[in-house]
């Protein structure tokens, strides 16, 4: 199947190949797949090479190595459609996955100057910093810290968010309801936090979201910034022509 | 302004500071900001404080520096929507900035697996892939990798890309109307190649995005892969309740 007469790098071909196998379904997420060494003696190939596409793929995330166990396709990434206005507890409901959310801070702070630009209020109003850790499947998926402000946003330190959908309860307690909002999607590297609670590589990059959303009368009451693995999770937009 | 006595560090304080003349508009995008050291005698602060608000404020692409001529606000970074299928130079002319398009490749290949499929074709159809760097006002923004495939797709090898727009020169001689398109936005590191052309540092983030293109009949016309600057690109998407 590998061509050493073709133009292309031998690496490379095993790389398309690879993708080619995961691509057919003909290997399975969460599968193991042959050995380096397999692999070069399979396709007579050097395990340098063999380790290169390797290892290319496993930085697209297309594989995932396991130390000690070998390395396996890896589960698809999870897409998160930009278009519809929901939280992260529906949008993995909607994909049948279990997901979790263990808060990590929640309190009321000054907000930032370019969060209170944003809220549309002064220093002086309250402000409830929510953050919170998400979670699907058990693995760490996501950072998010949002800055909350609406009539007796302080009533909310009596919630108890694991779990639970924060636009759902804003709906039904709090007569907020989340009517639309503006999103911007931005790449960076994580800090070292971010790195630690995340359980990534240091300077692994990651999806840096920033949200305002407005609820049923126009008025912004949420204002969230959220940090996505990027080995983990893609933004699907949906474009049409004028 | 800054206060020693306040629970948030120091170094904290005098980006917050920063931050909020920049967005009040009081220091504008491409001026010149006091030096550390001047910094660190107006706040009465170490200079290792002053330093670290800078790289920080530079790191989020808000500041920018200039070996030898100091820190500079910066050009807020380019938006865009994530709901209107166009190019990049529509994009640029809409926005009244300056563009350019490097072609870097312009020839007949073998797609990848993943294009042949997104493509609705095989290895033996021609497939013309299209590279070009993307330039606004000058600057590297992007490198778009573009893989075409319709009627008599190869006459596109006595085109002249420069300057001009992909999908207007579709529509107007090609019979090619884009229509709509899917569009997956993801975060990633810059590859070596990517490093050098779009002239940032090592390991720096990009925006990383796959798109399929469908003309005036469903047909998939183009996928392209393209990675843009995550110190000067953002997308911004519009997000509605159900």
């Amino acid at each position: 199947m590998l061509n050493k007469n073709y133009p292309l790098p031998m690496y490379y071909q095993l790389k398309e190949l690879i993708r080619e196998k995961i691509i057919a379904g003909a290997w399975q997420p969460g599968g193991l797949i042959p050995s380096e060494r397999e692999l070069s003696e399979q396709y007579n190939i050097s395990r340098m090479t063999a380790r290169q596409a390797l290892t290319e793929l496993t930085n697209e995330g297309l594989l995932r190595r396991v130390q000690g166990k070998g390395t396996f396709v890896a589960e698809p990434k999870i897409e998160q459609a930009l278009t519809r206005l929901t939280g992260f507890t529906e949008d993995m409901q909607a994909r049948g996955v279990e997901s979790k959310g263990h808060v990590l801070r929640l309190e009321l702070v000054t907000a930032p100057a370019l969060t209170l630009r944003d809220l549309q209020i002064t220093s002086e109003q309250p402000v409830m910093l929510l953050e919170r850790l998400r979670m699907a499947k058990n693995e760490a998926i996501a950072l998010e810290t949002c800055y909350l402000h609406f009539n007796n946003v302080q009533r909310l330190l009596q919630e108890d968010f694991e779990g639970i959908s924060l636009y759902n309860l804003l709906t039904e307690k709090y007569g907020i309801t989340p009517t639309r909002a503006e999103q911007q999607v931005g790449a960076d590297l994580c800090s070292q936090r971010e790195q630690k609670l995340l359980n990534i590589t240091e300077g692994a990059p990651v999806l840096r979201n920033r949200r305002v959303a407005f609820d049923q009368r126009g008025r912004p009451f949420e204002c969230t910034e959220s940090a996505y693995r990027a080995d983990r999770y893609v933004f699907q937009a949906e474009l049409a022509a004028l």
